[in-house]
């Protein structure tokens, strides 16, 4: 957490009217277009609006491009048609891009007519691309030169303006196919009349358009440059990325694998409206009410047992929990790993044997535990036999389908991390129920 | 993902022996240190320790340094002594500083011993900073002169040898105080008699030594540049860090607090040796054992009810589930804002308000839902009116506490990605099967 920004959202969001005015100016003054949309973000909607009338023109672009989609939505519906059209007159590709899932396509289209001619190439050779493809968020501030060119026209090239983040030239053939890199560190010693293919690094490091962002973000981070040229399937030079793009993949990905656990995505808006932000919510309770009713229909199925022996229904919901808790244990650890890439086929077994043997362990640990206390407070050794015996069954199951469920999700290309845990908290909860009271019924009737 | 490493960690834990042997020769050769690691961590132990064996010794130090501590630890724990001290003779003060965790004391007095003066200091002053605090890892190949230095000498240095990463040159007094920031680039066009104090950038961006990890991450990214000087309290260099140790910081910043969901933390082994898994495990499992106590009691007060009406005890695990869903959401939402440093005490009140307002509409909704099924299920209007009550309540009161406890919790400085969710759980357990049993008994005895 960014010290300097909580302070600022805290003497913010603590100021009232016109001292609101006054911090959000100063906030202005000192802070990055990335801060300011952190800022507004953090912002009720109203307050959000009001501030968005100071940040200056020139600010706008950038601010909007670097909010979540969601809350900027909040910013742009509340435009006027025409304040809209002159905010995204003389936009760059790269903004626009960003921009698209929040804009009306009519509004695109008049961007686009605005646009001048190399802008709105670039735009739709990036727009072939989906948004998990890295084609569609490259940048196009890197230095080019034909294949021909010398030394001394890439000095030229750099003294008159070098692009944050820029350690490399690339040099293209006529038709745009990339041909080579040259560092730029390496000019510097060299004769101005040398071509530059002869300076070129060998088996220089691209990035394939259609790569996966955090594909792409790996091979920037391990490159060791700070920016990488991405090309397409004709070898075309499409732009580049650059390593700070690298890291805020790496933090969007992380980002909304952590929403994802609660059924959210990273887009989600802290000062949603509530109508909006309830129908979205609700989706998603919706499919955890349809899991709780199964856990629920197979406790009907005990009710008799339970009319007669109380006690099971005081216990039951222990017996569902730890098994819970000990699945979401490990598939936790099953998530991260298919993230990283460590999970496989090849490493499934030898996974599933040491976390089923964690499970056999705690199983056993916790049902002596469990067993005694639940003897005692009923003062039946048989109830602390049948919970011992229900935990140890429920807590091995969980190690099980921890491991088993998220790989399965992810053969099947649905995101562990938003599913798993669902259906791995109804197999606890039905295995759980079941077999206590099944237990129950056997052996305490 | 990174397919290239998937695929990898695919066919090494499918292939036997031998073959193993040939694929990670493979691995060896494309891989880098940061890759072979990962490919290391997806081994069971007595693959990996068997891999291991083929690192070349020049990569050995590059690697361990590369992995997450426990996994690591299992490496080093397999050492003979005699192995571990050539490991560790000409080591760099920043690499025995990413190993000292996992180092017995005798061993890095060794290792401190043979090391050069100039490395040795170089690890006691970022000893003395704590593993939050980013003077612990700054690295020293930065390129520095003293402040009468002229363009010509800082050409001499650059042509010698260029770290990576490196954009500027660092000017410092004679006791080593940070003078001042030349861009390396500004350097070309200059006159090579020109005094580098001229070429200084104005307000250079510094980071200080004891700001956490994650403030001094956000600086990096924020500045545009690709590596920052760190100085310390008397404004001495101590060293410097780069753009990919803040994306390095911020993976591991979200990784943490992916696995804190679950108890963990994110230097967990995917093939940690069972009884010790199991004993790490074990502790959360207690810990959730005793919030499922406390629901398991609250339960218990109604069992006159229970007896008497035993489709209470087949609904009530609805309202209690229900209930955690909505709350982690909210939850979900607040902790990734706090993470942001996007909340505080100024935006606390309109967030409470916004959240329990989705939290009402969202109770209605799944209310009418679910005492209409409760209600026909059961074949009782009342049955399907108290449990409607109950849901109603439960979500309120979880939308209230999903906001609350995880600012109490960040007040008082205890994780709330940790704690967070076995507290929410025990609250909205608690008051579920409350109030669904307290208002069954009103109404229904």
């Amino acid at each position: 957490m960014n010290e300097e920004i909580s302070q600022l959202v805290e003497r913010l969001n603590e100021a009232e009217n016109e001292d609101q005015k006054t911090v959000f100016e100063q906030a202005i003054e000192e802070l990055e277009s990335t801060e300011l949309a952190l800022l507004l973000e953090s912002l009720p909607l109203h307050q959000r609006l009001e501030r968005w009338q100071q940040v200056p023109d020139e600010d706008r672009v950038d601010v909007l491009v670097a909010m979540r989609a969601e809350p900027r939505q909040t910013i742009i519906e509340s435009f006027e048609e025409s304040e809209l059209q002159s905010l995204l007159s003389g936009l760059h590709a790269e903004d626009l891009i960003e921009l698209a899932e929040t804009l009306p396509e009519s509004v695109i289209d008049t961007a686009l007519g605005n646009m001048d001619a190399s802008q709105r190439k670039h735009y739709q050779l990036s727009a072939q691309y989906d948004d998990e493809r890295i084609g569609r968020y490259v940048d196009h501030e890197l230095l080019i030169l034909p294949r021909t060119a010398r030394v001394r026209q890439a000095m030229r090239l750099i003294r008159k303006n070098l692009p944050e983040y820029t350690d490399c030239i690339y040099l293209i053939q006529r038709n745009g196919a990339f041909v080579g890199t040259v560092l730029v560190h390496k000019l510097y010693a060299a004769d101005p009349l040398t071509p530059l293919v002869e300076l070129c690094i060998d088996d220089p490091v691209t990035v394939s358009a259609d790569s996966y962002l955090t594909d792409a973000a790996e091979k920037m981070e391990h490159s060791g440059l700070t920016a990488l040229p991405v090309i397409d399937v004709n070898q075309l030079l499409l732009g580049r990325i650059t390593l700070r793009l690298a890291l805020e993949i790496t933090r969007e990905e992380y980002e909304s694998q952590l929403m994802a656990t609660a059924g959210m995505d990273e887009d989600e808006d802290l000062f949603a409206p509530v109508i909006r932000s309830s129908k979205r919510r609700a989706t998603w309770l919706g499919i955890n009410l349809l899991t709780a009713f199964l856990a629920s229909w197979s406790i009907g199925l005990f009710e008799g047992t339970l009319q007669q022996i109380v006690a099971l229904a005081v216990l039951m919901p222990i017996v569902a929990s730890m098994g819970g808790i000990a699945g979401s244990q490990t598939l936790t650890l099953i998530i991260r790993g298919i993230a990283l890439g460590q999970i496989s086929k090849g490493n499934f077994k030898p996974l599933l044997i040491k976390e089923v043997s964690v499970g056999i362990l705690n199983g056993l640990l916790w049902a002596l535990v469990i067993g005694a206390i639940a003897g005692i407070w009923f003062g039946s050794l048989s109830i602390g036999s049948v919970i011992a015996a229900a935990i140890v069954v429920n807590i091995i199951i969980a190690a099980f389908a921890g491991v088993v469920i998220p790989l399965v999700l992810d053969t099947l290309d649905i995101d562990p991390a938003l599913s798993g845990s669902v259906i791995l908290t109804t197999v606890t909860d039905v295995v759980g129920f079941v077999a206590f009271l099944g237990l129950g019924t056997v052996f305490l009737l």
